[in-house]
């Protein structure tokens, strides 16, 4: 038994998307249906698309920035009630049991961990997005989205949110530290945000100094024009921290010389070149190269509540579904501020 | 003023090393002489008189794992007399005043820094190493070097025992975490020895097969023999922290998929080749790849005073001075077990 909804997704690995219909689960004791308000477009969506990040079954609605309204419940289901507004990320389910689950980080999990489209569940059923009308998920995967943050506005915490959240806080960014984003778009705009409402003093390393005004808007102090001959030398020994949200090709010696000693750069992009630097970059001043992935289900929901309370939302172009197709051109011209947000009424 | 005194050094870069004299300066009331009794033989004196590591000036003697007995002292020295045992580390100056200077980690003071061969000293002073009769330092960059260590043993504890010292230290190794010492010779033999008497679970990864079981005796508990086929995929996901002290190339991706949920790599080696892996290593665990150089004075002070305690000393070949060209040879072979020391009276 299940529910025939509407959605929009892939024909096939680097086809335009299209209207269709998906089935979502008749509900578990566990489960909560979320009829989905917006849906925002996550890189990740594009690279699925165009087939970039391996084999997926198709149609496949794509969609893991997903906010609504629950509008039923399973019968042991305890923290969320018919009407609550909720939200899902990237993950809808996990072993549970393994180190990484027990440790509250479902996104390392790799016994059982289920991403929310282009997955199987442990039953053999293969997860559709939130490009839809609805979504069952379990309630351990669902998270509640304080009324205060603007749903459009909200969506795109569930994945550019806690993917920059969650690097800022593991390293202990705070007062004090120098933080460098590199790259103002979904993702940088939320780690500016994110890390100055952190109290860390901000800069934003973008090629398109066309965006300074933005950076500083959304709580940057500061802003280095890669573009500019000389900028990132000039910037030798700067930050503690960079946050590389750009997944274009870098000369990552250059970024990681802007560190100072024990300095971290941290990756949450995934560029399809390899990381690269001498070593010497690395032993002069004791830095550090790493990479972070969205974040635990715990830390979503403490995300959120750190957005409400700091009032951060993303920054959002909503679109109607038939739009989608633009949208995607758009992005891979990094023609978006910031984020597009479907509103699933539209589907 | 100054003292002649006889060395052993190269006389231009690629050459063969040969006696020859050099000047040690008079006393400052800040100094202590030392008459040397053994210094170690280190990887970087090879690479630079092979003058892999840019330009010096010749002749050069190499030399910073260096023992010895001080036989005079400035007027102001305090922390050393006449007949101490003391030794000399890879440093003999540095500006004092900068942030790394001031949190004790002088090896990273990009101010003054100076190296205790082919560096110049704020005087314009060329300094030549240990591979010598004598060398006068500032009290502030000579140890104490505690007498239940044999001289010969010690001596390589100066840059050998640091360098594995500092980085286990820095990253928290102690009762159950789970470390690989990868490559098993001057460096990596103190390496295995100090995780142990941490308390850390010491896995050996070695493409020589033959040092098992003197990995084992070392204090090491299992061996990863990475010249067989699948032994590193074998041990995938298995190590907390990787300490890397081969400089000769390695599949890094490979060796970095051997850490856990936020392991780290660390390189201590230097090798030419950059370090390479593709960006999804490091997001699907957090993973981090870092590089440490040396260590502080007082954290080498540490780290002799922790040798002592627990017994832990290089194992060494003492070779006459007329043998040191043969013992460039053989580490180029990998033929010593661990660590050449010149006993400096056949200088």
């Amino acid at each position: 038994m299940s529910t025939t909804v509407r959605a929009w997704g892939a024909p096939g690995a680097g086809q335009p998307l299209e209207p269709f219909t998906i089935e979502r689960r008749d509900l578990r004791p566990d489960d909560v249906r979320i009829d989905i308000a917006y849906c925002g477009i996550c890189h990740s969506d594009v690279s699925t698309v165009a087939g970039e990040w391996g084999e997926r079954r198709w149609p496949l609605a794509p969609g893991h920035e997903v906010v609504g309204t629950v509008t039923a419940v399973g019968s042991e289901v305890t923290q969320f009630q018919v009407g609550d507004i909720a939200g899902v990320g990237c993950m809808v389910d996990s072993c549970g049991s393994c180190e990484a689950c027990l440790a509250g980080e479902e996104q390392f999990c790799t016994v059982a961990r289920v991403l929310t489209y282009g997955g199987t569940m442990p039953d053999g059923e293969y997860t559709q997005g939130g490009y839809a009308q609805q979504i069952v998920v379990q309630e351990a995967f669902a998270l509640q989205v304080p009324d205060t943050i603007p749903l459009p506005n909200a969506a795109p915490l569930l994945c550019a949110g806690i993917t920059t959240y969650s690097p800022l806080l593991h390293w202990g960014v705070g007062e004090g530290t120098r933080v460098g984003v590199v790259g103002l778009g979904g993702l940088g705009h939320m780690g500016v945000q994110i890390a100055a409402a952190l109290g860390a003093e901000v800069t934003v390393l973008t090629h398109s100094a066309s965006k300074a005004a933005d950076a500083l808007r959304l709580g940057a102090t500061d802003v280095v024009a890669t573009s500019e001959p000389g900028a990132l030398e000039a910037a030798r020994g700067r930050f503690d921290f960079l946050l590389n949200t750009v997944a274009a090709p870098l000369d990552f010696d250059a970024y990681m010389n802007t560190l100072r000693v024990d300095g971290v750069m941290c990756n949450v992009a995934l560029p399809k070149e390899p990381f690269s630097a001498p070593v010497r970059t690395f032993t002069n001043a004791r830095r550090t190269f790493a990479g972070s992935l969205i974040g635990g289900i715990a830390e979503t929901q403490e995300m959120l509540d750190f957005c409400a309370e700091h009032r951060i939302g993303a920054e959002v172009e909503v679109i109607a579904a038939d739009r989608i197709n633009e949208a995607y051109d758009r992005m891979m011209r990094s023609d978006v501020k910031y984020r597009f947000v479907i509103d699933t009424a539209t589907v």
